[in-house]
């Protein structure tokens, strides 16, 4: 199993390439959507509003995929597969940090009043890292 | 509820961005992987080999995703979910198709001996357009 301190996968991790995570509805579909993402202690971290339609599945059921390709060449991706677990605790300095990352930003720009942030780690059964070209 | 017909969905798919397809895994597992796609009498359709992972998946469960992400503004998306059909006819002729869109070719350079190709194409159950910036 590749890992995501493996030299090709950190680099597409600390690259602001964009993730794909996908949960899992109450009706047993599939739901993806685009997020930032970033690693915290040697797994992966997305960040979200709570409420929102992929925390909500979430926190019914952890299962969790998240690829990400790397923007100027897609056939270099890792896909991590596992359990996500949620917290609101520094979820907010997290977006923030996601914020330098993708905006350049020193804060996120885009707080909605009330808005509470949730920071989702992955607990990763699979890590694969494709590169075909 | 968008269509794929929409323009700004249409100038998604038209462009060579790629699509993350999610399927489920015998284990309850997700899986995502980054593929090629393009539309078919109204549908998204991607194509693989008979066998692979997400092709067997989709044999045993037809649930899928597939997103679409403009890879020069990935705040600009197009996912659809719904359960996927499987055929090898005329699947070579959609691979070399889709090798024209994404790698300019005349013919797919990556076939490989006994191969056999297949295409899913997607019945929708839910078109979502989000176009933050």
């Amino acid at each position: 199993m590749a890992s995501l301190d493996d030299p090709g996968v950190r680099a597409l991790l600390d690259k602001p390439n964009h993730a794909v995570v996908s949960t899992l509805g109450d009706d047993g579909s599939i739901h993806s959507t685009v997020v930032w993402v970033d690693v915290q202690d040697g797994r992966l971290a997305v960040n979200s509003a709570v409420g929102r339609k992929w925390p909500t599945d979430l926190e019914r059921d952890p299962t969790i995929a998240v690829i990400v390709y790397d923007e100027d060449n897609p056939y270099d991706y890792v896909e991590v597969r596992g359990r996500a677990t949620g917290t609101t605790d520094r979820a907010r300095e997290h977006i923030d940090r996601l914020a330098k990352k993708y905006l350049g930003a020193d804060e996120y720009p885009f707080h909605q009043p009330g808005e509470q942030r949730i920071t989702y780690v992955v607990e990763a059964d699979r890590v694969r890292h494709q590169k075909q070209r």
